[in-house]
Formats: structure tokens, sequence, C-alpha cells
């Protein structure tokens, strides 16, 4: 593989309308488009990546390829090796799944909301050798998302506002200094280990979808509805993808 | 004007092709764009809109009305005051060219980047009575603009960013617990008032559009360099938006 043009093509969370017109231009200009393939069942994210190629691909050159998505290696105990092990396998995943089509030079990847936000397609490019030239098409954030289903600012005026995970927010806390957070990568309601008291929430999953769901109010009067109704959807589902902001009085 | 339908519509950072295929479909419903004017040569960002609604209108009916923007009143000292009394002015001039239209009920406005971050059109809204039914389609914003530019990660593995201005950082320094900072609204380069050890900056200005420039590197090592481009930029362009983000090592 030499001369690989690898482009990451942010697509939004889920919605096919999230698409930029640079995001269709670019990928009806590739010889190549990986998608990640779960077992049956995991999620529904290979079908919603595959529905969009459909919607929007012109250019019948365009190969589609599925890739089995490795996964984490629950034996290693520390989370930094764990991942990093896990990147690993993915990118010998794309070699693989490459190197069923030797003349393909261009080559993308389609990236839920954007590359650049909790997403590790960036750092699994860095592991090609040779480098391929990267190009990077940005997409629609779930933050982006979420403000716009609640019709909310992010920031207060001239505020700042900090974005985090969940194990963050439950390991050490509200960061100081700073009134409004946004929490991603939340699998266990990080939110209720906070004192309520002067909190407003605005919670969303499914953002843009179709299937979308949204909750807003005070911490304390809204917590046990937002637990209770992610479950229920997750158990609906099978799978999740939820986002909040939470801002202090 | 009454069952007012408003929709704020995120553009993008004037890349046309930031435009998403919702952008596009909310713009066609429309009766009538409100477009802001500055005084003429103060920036062509009025231009950008009109040069994308003639890109992507298909729908004739859809009327494109400018109006004067207010400009802040500098007598008004207090900060939260001057920009308060601005939001009204702009929420009249709204009104304005709304009321050459009594028959459209479907006004939208299209807004730079995205309507949740460090824009206005948000409060200015909840100025309008009665209360408008709010539509707000996300944007990309400049944060993505910047970190596509570069292929960068905006977060390091599992940890949090925070954004903010440039006045905070200018006032406030570097904030507690977290290594990774967005800057936006900075007319200053606040960020040569840093300790510029071991820290490196991406920095963007125009980004997405055909004027992109963008730098990167030891702060230490590009401060000057970047603080030269900005002003040559500024200088010959009439105006400047730009954006970096920061990282500790």
């Amino acid at each position: 593989m030499t001369d690989l043009e690898l482009t990451l093509i942010g697509i939004g969370t889920g919605n096919p309308e999230h698409l930029t017109l640079q995001a269709i231009r670019a990928m009806n200009a590739q010889d190549l488009i990986l998608i990640p393939q779960k077992g049956a069942g995991k999620d529904d994210l290979a079908g919603v990546r595959r529905s969009i190629c459909d919607e929007v691909l012109t250019n019948e050159a365009v190969q589609i390829v599925g890739f089995d998505l490795p996964v984490r290696d629950p034996a290693i105990e520390d989370y930094r090796a764990r991942v990093d092990h896990w990147h690993d396998a993915i990118a010998e995943a794309w070699r693989g799944a490459m190197a069923q089509h030797p003349t393909a030079r261009r080559v993308a990847l389609l990236v839920w909301g954007d590359p650049s936000l909790y997403d590790s397609t960036l750092r699994i490019a860095a592991r090609l050798e040779p480098a391929p030239r990267m190009t990077v098409i940005p997409g629609i954030t779930s933050l982006q998302g979420l403000t716009a289903s609640h019709a909310i600012p992010l920031n207060e005026i001239g505020a700042p506002f900090l974005v985090t995970t969940g194990r963050q927010l439950r390991d050490h806390g509200w960061p100081e200094g700073v009134d409004t957070l946004v929490i991603m990568l939340d699998g266990d309601c990080a939110f209720q280990t906070l004192d309520p008291a002067g909190v407003s929430i605005w919670w969303g999953a499914y953002v843009g979808m179709a299937e979308e769901i949204i909750r807003h109010g005070p911490l304390a009067d809204v917590t046990e509805d937002i637990i209770a109704t992610r479950a229920a959807a997750r158990a609906a589902h099978g799978w999740i993808m939820d986002i909040y902001l939470l801002r202090r009085n």
C-alpha cells in the first residue's frame, strides 16, 4: 500500500441529513470506504453507515468494504494499555481489508460525529506505515446535536465550558472554575454522584436520530427519570449513545 | 406577527460545503431568510451568507431580507449591560425587517458555525414576544474546522478539554485541572500572556474558507509568527476570525 490517501469523514450523529456537502463529495471521491462491523446485535451503526452510503453515493466506482472490529482484551488490566492494544488491532484490521483491494489508493472511514472528538480514528491512522496523506472532513458533533435539540446555548455569555467524560466526573467531581459541563462517554450516569443543588441537566440519547429522546430540568427532579429512561432505551435498542450538559446556577 | 416559526441554521465556518443536507432543506422551507448587514467594508460575512443562499436555494418563494446590524454602544461601560442593550437592538431590527413582510410565518437566520457556540442568536430570539416556535439546525463549528485542518484530535484519550475566550485566558491564566484549551473570541492574542514552556499551539484563521491560514508548533517558537501573520491577514481582509488549541505536555 503506497501513496495511501486516507480521509476521515465526520458524518454527524446518525441523521443522514447531518452530512455536509463536503462529506458527500469526499465519499464519492474514494476508491474504498471501510465500514467497521461488530458482532450481530451489538449495535446498528454499521447499518446506519451503509444506509448513509446508499443514500449519497452516486459514483458507482466507490467500493464499500466491511471489516470485523476487534474487541478490547479484558485480560489487559491497564486502561491505556488495553486501548493501545485495541487500536493496534484495528489498524491491523484496516490493513487486512485494504490488502484485499491492492489498487485502492483513496480510502475513507466514516466517523460518527467528528473525527476530533472522543474518537480513535486519527490515533489508529497514526499506526499505518508508511504514513498516509491524511484529510479530515469535519462533522456535526453530539454537542451540537444535543444543544440543537434543546434549542439552548452551550456556553453562557463570555464564559467557558468543559467537555469531559463520565469517568472524570465520577472520579474527580465538578471541576473548579467552570459552571457548564458537557459529559460524554458516560455509561454509568455519573451525574447521580453530584450534589444536585443548583444544577440543571439537559440530556439526550440518539440525538439527531429518529430514536432521539431528550430530557431536561433541575438535576434533583429528573435524575431518576433519566436513569430509568436510559436503561429502558438501551434495553429496547441493544445500544445507546447519550450526552448531557450540566449547568450550575 | 403571530405563529412565528423561527429557525436558526448553523452554516459552518464560511465554506459553502460545510452546509448540511438538513440546513439546505431548512433554508428552502422558509418564507424569509434574514441577513445581517454591517457597514460597507466591515467584513464580507453578509456576502458569504448571500452567496450561500444563491448556491443552495432552489425554492424561489424564499425571500432574502437584509437588515442593518446595530453596533454596540461604547458609552455603556459595563460589558454585560452593553451586550444586553445590543441584543435588544438586534431583536428590534429583526422585528423591523419582519414587519415589512407581514405574511411571512417561517423565518430563518443563518448562524456562523453553530447556534449554540459563542453566538447570540438564541438569546436575541428569546426577546421576541410572543415567543416563536424555535428550531435549531446544528452546524460545523470552528473547533471542528480547526482540528480538521490540522488533522488532530481535540481531546487526549479520556481527558477533558476546556473551551474559553481570550479574555478569560488573559484575566485568569491557564485553568486548573485541564491540559487542552480551545480559545475563541480572542482579538488580542492572549496566548502571549502565558508561560510558553511545555505548551504547543495549533492556530487557524478563516478555517474552512479559501483564505484559511494555519500554524502550529511549540508556543515559544511560533508566537511571534502567529501575531504577525494574524495582523497582516486582518489588514488584508479587513476582518479576521481565528481560533486556537493549546496543549500542555
